[in-house]
């Protein structure tokens, strides 16, 4: 069977056996196949898809391609979350305290921003000092120290993983279920992982743009999941509008402190709390769900979750001044407010938009090599549901310069939908898939 | 635009710009799109397709790419004919001087062979001192003496056919209507053309393997040559068993003689006839399909394209003595006949078994690099309709040794079906496809 041949194989719909996918991608990462003849494999793939067979085969080929994090040492239950990715998803600065202070362990390996979507690291990255570079066993030390770390994923850590993304991002071929699950369960796995809760966003500021996409993807992570010995639940969650009200890496750093601090926006705070209790369900500390809720929300509002965010920024160098006096962070030059055209009820904010213009301000990547600036970004200052007046302030807009400045307050107020009548209200928590035994 | 954005929208079936076009297929010329990114587009247009519009689009930029040949100087209409790749395929040796005898220019540019069909300038290269490369000024001058040449195609002209077909070949991308329209007709509009006549193979050894496929692809051509200014004609062919008796290169030019010289077998014969009474036709040397039958009917039986093909042979360097002495071109170590297993009648002769048999026997080649022999190859004793007796021979293989001998002839009988009763009566030409003005 030569590399052709498993493409052509591909192409035509046929399934591919164990021993064809692992010299297609072991080839791939030793430089034996060509970028080329993997890109032309993984459009293939796009449109003619990959059995549960083939996915798990896929996942455990990715992961031998390199180094696992051995978290044997913990004792603990080792649980993380991963988002598919969303505008304004500060969530993890939330969750992973909560779950951490109730006694679960989080290996967490994130990305950088990329396109309309922030990164978790580069949000981190706007705190004096802190950082994410760390060995994988200074990785584990700090995660048996605080209960917790998020850290930049190592080039030892999924080799196959880096160079298909690379690909994939460059050739049209990230939005693919199987190639998907490939990607964030292989690392996953690599981190020495028990439990995983997926946060599968739904709407138009996510890859999935439908209901019946992010159920696909949600139903087909947990299941590879499991076959694989994971345990997992996924939730569906809404992206059609923003996740809170900043947009932007400092500004969200200090949203999050609001909601440890028990304020902040009601949606970024339910949920957290409605993932943290997932991870600490799965993670075993609770075996009922309900319970599972009243621990993460007590943990929240008991400060335990704020004590234990404050330890996770000092354990990787961070200046935890900040969650005191937020004015220590990077501020941007030009804040101004945008004021609303027209009095109404605001009917949508377009998550996807306002992804864009925050990356346009500055905030966000839309190549690799790109930098982001950590000061600029959005404050939103409505909800969906609101009623306003025109001519009052609906966003902040906080900006490099003047021009920057008032590019972003018209994209902003475009994508600020106002209607004569309230919308129907929706929720956050769209659905939640979990595992059958 | 970029060539991210170039790719996802064909990947979601959408219709490419001129402009959009151009980008991506100058620049992959260039050097500065990616082969993975070409691989990747090409991929997605296996699977969505392109329209008329996009592939005539495709068509001028791939021949603006390179330079033209300059055939304005020679007064007559000038007409190639192309066929899309089959086994046993002589035809070109047949009509080309039975067309020039007849008034018509013929500029061909030809290919080697690939895969389990053989090429042109291959078995013409097995005459002692035959020249295929040649600058497009001496190509001018050959068709203009001779009224036909065949030559190699030189690295200026559509260098993005040799470029995107190296990699099409590679990466599974070649069955694809578009792109092979695109491949075929930026070449034959950079030799200066006024029409063309396309032999559309359909069968098991050829790549369309549906009278379906073949009518979409025989349309699709002939559709874009009018648009783009060329008269063209598409002949449907049967590829189910090989053509004439002969497979192998040397072999094949000695039947070629054969047919010219009044013999050979009639399929060979009756299709060579057929193709250049089109190029007559088209040519508008006669105005009348008839007509231009008996011309070329005529052309043969006076021997006016022997005497045609022998002053194309000596203009091109070659030794015309294998004319009359079919001895002096390369010839097998070992030769030996295969008999009948069982008596009956010839049911069906695979042809894509016996163009990989005559790979495996040396005379063509799996990867470009490769090395072919030409004197080895098969000769036919039968022909499918014919009654055989157990132990009779039904081929003849020419072998480089005794092993490469036997292995092939199990795979060729192999390859003869024997059955009780006699097959139906099945026709070469099966449908003629012209332009609708």
């Amino acid at each position: 069977m030569t590399i052709y041949e498993i493409i052509r194989r591909k192409r035509d719909g046929g399934e591919l056996k164990r021993a064809e996918l692992e010299l297609l991608i072991q080839g791939f990462v030793a430089g034996d196949v060509t970028d080329y003849q993997m890109s032309a494999f993984l459009m293939a793939t796009f449109f003619t898809g990959m059995t549960k067979s083939e996915t798990e085969t896929l996942v455990r080929t990715m992961l031998a391609s390199g180094e696992t994090v051995d978290m044997s040492s913990l004792d603990g239950p080792k649980v993380d979350k991963h988002s598919t990715g969303g505008v304004g998803d500060k969530l993890s600065f939330i969750m992973a305290p909560i779950a951490a202070a109730e006694g679960i362990l989080i290996p967490m390996i994130s990305g950088r921003g990329l396109g309309h979507t922030g990164g978790t690291l580069d949000k981190l990255e706007s705190i004096p000092g802190l950082r994410t570079a760390f060995s994988p066993l200074e990785f584990r030390d700090l995660v048996g120290q605080v209960g917790m770390a998020i850290v930049s994923q190592s080039s030892e850590i999924v080799p196959a993983d880096r160079k298909m993304y690379a690909l994939r991002d460059v050739t049209a071929t990230v939005e693919c279920i199987p190639l998907i699950v490939g990607s964030i369960l292989s690392k996953k796995l690599a981190a020495g992982l028990d439990a995983l809760v997926l946060d599968v966003k739904v709407g138009r500021g996510a890859f999935m743009d439908s209901l019946e996409r992010g159920r696909e993807l949600g139903r087909y992570l947990v299941d590879t999941a499991l076959s694989l010995g994971l345990r997992a639940t996924a939730v569906l969650t809404s992206m059609d509008s923003p996740l809170g009200a900043a947009i932007g890496n400092a500004l969200e750093m200090i949203e999050s402190v609001d909601v440890l601090k028990g304020g902040g926006p009601t949606d970024v705070r339910e949920t957290s709390i409605e993932l943290a209790a997932h991870m600490i369900h799965l993670g075993g500390v609770s075996s009922d769900l309900g319970e599972a809720r009243i621990r993460a929300r007590t943990a929240l509002d008991s400060g335990r979750a704020l004590e234990t965010f404050t330890r996770f920024i000092v354990a990787q160098g961070g200046d935890p001044a900040f969650i005191d006096t937020p004015s220590v962070l990077p501020s941007a030059p030009v804040v101004r407010e945008a004021m609303a055209p027209a009095e109404g009820y605001v009917d949508s904010i377009d998550a996807l938009e306002m992804g864009l213009t925050s990356v346009e301000l500055g905030a966000g990547r839309l190549t690799m090599a790109g930098t982001i600036d950590p000061a600029v970004g959005i404050e939103l200052l409505v909800s969906v549901g609101d009623h306003v007046e025109a001519g009052r302030p609906v966003a902040r807009i906080h900006a490099s310069d003047d021009s920057a400045n008032a590019s972003a307050a018209a994209r902003v107020l475009a994508a600020i939908h106002i209607a004569d009548e309230p919308p129907a209200r929706t929720d956050r928590i769209l659905e939640i898939i979990s595992q059958v035994e």
